[in-house]
């Protein structure tokens, strides 16, 4: 069943939000436009993430469209740490949006910046839908897919994404 | 903003379902897991589409992930097609899945069988959650990625995509 699954295409985000003065960010990988007419985003987030609550407290958040060669290190700061532990943010290049959420520009080659205008609860997981009131190209670069960095870069999922099949505990 | 939106990453589905002795698919690049335990995964289907009909009143839904050599008259008869015009299944591969759903196994890598758990109204478009019931992998072809259609195949999104930029009615 896992290699079905496992043959979905996805992208590489980095997913941000704020709460008060607190900025935080993670890697999501299921990131979708929903409807064009308005343009509508999805993504989906573990329950366990700082950055879920952030989301639900202060309605806002950016995605970062990751290029393809992005480092595994800088995924691993996103993806793979909590910022309960550390400012993911700091010597990270990045700009407030529109709507003051903190955007990650470094390693992007575009960001979409939405207002949440529903939710679905999925067990573990959140469904936030957003209005997209921003999106700005930043370079032609090539996104990177999920299946380029498990496959090329040898990258892993985390137990909180929703593609887990076990392997970061092996 | 269209051209930030367009590099998220996505892949290229026919999603099938059936009502009475009625069926139908549809081609849908909005597919992701939504959570590992249990497995469910997530469609994003517009409103004026026959398919989403049969969905919801079934309540069961498949997958097929196409291979990325698909040629694009077999991607034209699922995604420009309407099923209320022609049997769209006529002399194509499939199978019958374990709820008895159609399956489109010609061009496809693998497949999804599910039955619907949620569904989310985001406005044109109806996200449906479903319980994954099985999952095969038939071949070890690559998947065929959206942006590979778009831009080396020279495929078009229909006005009914998530996705649609009004390229279609140029």
């Amino acid at each position: 069943m896992d290699e079905a699954l496992a043959s979905v295409t996805y992208g590489v985000y980095v997913v941000s939000s704020i709460a008060g003065s607190r900025r935080n960010g993670l890697i999501v990988t299921t990131c979708s436009q929903v409807t064009s007419d308005p343009p509508k985003i999805s993504i989906t987030v573990s329950k366990e993430c700082l950055t879920h609550d952030m989301i639900r407290s202060s309605g806002r958040f950016s995605v970062s469209i990751l290029k393809r060669d992005t480092p595994l290190s800088f995924i691993g700061r996103f993806g793979h740490r909590s910022g309960r532990d550390i400012d993911k943010f700091q010597d990270v290049e990045y700009r407030n949006g529109k709507d003051g959420v903190p955007i990650v520009t470094e390693n992007a080659l575009g960001y979409i910046e939405a207002e949440v205008d529903q939710e679905l609860d999925v067990g573990s997981h959140t469904i936030l839908i957003g209005r997209v009131i921003d999106a700005v190209r930043l370079s032609d670069d090539e996104p990177m897919t999920y299946s380029y960095y498990r496959d090329v870069k040898g990258g892993r999922s985390p137990r909180t994404a929703p593609t887990y099949d076990g392997w970061a505990d092996r």
